[in-house]
C-alpha cells in the first residue's frame, strides 16, 4: 500500500473526529505527528480535497468539507434543487451573447450551421460558493425576445416557461469526468486541477422539437448527481 | 494560460491528425519538438489521459484513445448496453463472500444490522479492457439459492429475472467523482490517479422491497453515463 494512502486513510479517521467545517491542522505539524514526509502528507491531502471530504480556501487553509450537494438530474431549475437542500442559489453571468451556430450546435437545436444563436454562461453557486459553469444555447430564429426578456441572473428555466410559452417534454443528458481549464479552474476557485463532471444537455418540448443544448461543468468535490432508473 | 495548457491545445490538434489508436511519439521527441520541458510534456500528456484522450499501456506506450463507452442510466444489464455498442464485454469475479450487513447496507436491504449479505465484486471489462469494478449486495435471507444458481460471470439481472423471479421496478442512483484507492486502480489497471465516476445504486422490485445496493467504480477516462430527463 502506497504510503501516502495509508496516511490518507488515518487523515479521514482524524476528520470524522474534527467534524464539518473545523480547521485542519498545519500540513507541517500534521507530517511530523504521522511521521510522514511534507511531500506525502500534501499528497494524501490533495487526495482528499479532490475527494470532496476537506475544502482549501485560499489565503484561510484547509477545512473539513460538509457532505457534497445531491442535484436531481431532471428538467428542473437549478435554484429550486438548492434550495430544497437548504442552500441560497446564486447566478453570476459571465457571457450572454450571440454566435453562429457551429456543425454540433446546429445538429442539437435543429437549424442551419453559422444560423444564430444565443449563449448564457453563468457561474452557478451555492451559499456563495462556485460550483457550477452553466453553458446554454438557444436559437435566436425561436427565442428571438430572449434578451429582452431574460433577467440574467434569474431562472431561465422559469422564463422560457412561464413568458415564452415553452413546455419541457423530455431531455437528454451525457455525464463525464473531465479535467477543468484553466479558464474554468479559475472561475469556479478551484485552487487545484480537480476532478469536474461535464454534463452535455439536450432537451425538447413537447412538439418535439429542440429546445437547448446544455454544456455544465460541476466542481466534482461539491456536487453530486441523482438519477431515478427504470428497467 | 499555464504553459502547459497550450501545450495540451497543441496536442489534440497533433491527436486529431493522428487518429484512434495511433502510437503517440516519445514525450522526449515532443518536448523537443514543441520547445518545452519534459516535466511540462508530461503534465500536458497526463491531463490528456485522465481527459480520456489517450490511452497508456503499461510497456507499450502512450495512443490515441476511441471515444468514451457511453452506459445508460437504468435499470438494465451491463452487457447487453456494451454489445449494442458493439463491444464485448467481460467480468472477472474478484470476490463472491457473505458479510455482516453494517448500519448503511441494513437500511439499503431493508434488513436488520449483522444479518448476512451476499457481497459480489466484479471487475467489468470491455473488449479485453477493464472499464469498471461493480460491487453487488444482497441480502442472504432473501436470495438463499443465489450461490447456488449464479454463475458467477454471469449476468447477475438476467439471473435474478430469470432464474429467482425477480420483477425489477424502478432504482435510484448517485453519480459522483472520486479517486481511486490503489486496490481500485490496480484491479482496473489505471497507470495513474485518475479521476473515476462513482455510482452508488438502490433499486427495488414492483411490491417496492428492496432488491441490492449496488456500488459501481468506473474509469473516468473510458466511461460515460446517459440519463433520460423528465421534467
Amino acid at each position: 500500500m502506497p504510503l501516502h494512502y495509508a496516511v490518507k486513510t488515518r487523515l479521514v479517521e482524524l476528520l470524522d473526529r474534527l467534524g464539518e467545517g473545523a480547521a485542519l491542522p498545519p500540513e507541517r505539524a500534521l507530517a511530523a505527528e504521522f511521521g510522514v514526509s511534507r511531500w506525502t502528507m500534501r499528497q494524501a491531502i490533495r487526495e482528499l480535497v479532490a475527494d470532496g471530504r476537506l475544502r482549501a480556501r485560499q489565503g484561510q487553509g484547509t477545512f473539513v468539507a460538509t457532505p457534497k450537494l445531491i442535484q436531481p438530474l431532471a428538467l428542473v431549475s437549478y435554484t429550486e434543487a438548492l434550495r430544497a437542500q437548504g442552500q441560497t442559489p446564486g447566478r453570476e453571468v459571465v457571457t450572454f451573447d450571440e454566435i453562429a451556430a457551429d456543425v454540433e450546435l446546429a445538429g442539437g437545436l435543429g437549424i442551419g450551421e453559422g444560423e444564430p444563436v444565443h449563449r448564457l454562461e453563468r457561474v452557478l453557486s451555492a451559499d456563495g460558493q462556485p460550483i457550477g459553469l452553466e453553458t446554454t444555447y438557444l436559437s435566436v430564429a425561436r427565442f428571438p425576445a430572449l434578451r429582452a426578456v431574460l433577467e440574467p441572473t434569474g431562472s431561465l428555466y422559469r422564463c422560457l416557461t412561464d413568458q415564452l410559452g415553452v413546455r419541457f417534454a423530455e431531455g437528454e443528458e451525457l455525464v463525464e469526468t473531465v479535467i477543468a481549464t484553466p479558464r474554468e479552474a479559475e472561475l469556479l476557485k478551484a485552487t487545484q486541477s480537480l476532478p469536474m463532471l461535464l454534463l452535455h444537455r439536450n432537451s425538447r418540448d413537447t412538439d418535439g422539437r429542440p429546445i437547448e443544448v446544455v454544456r455544465s461543468l460541476y466542481r466534482g468535490d461539491r456536487v453530486g448527481f441523482r438519477a431515478t432508473l427504470r428497467p
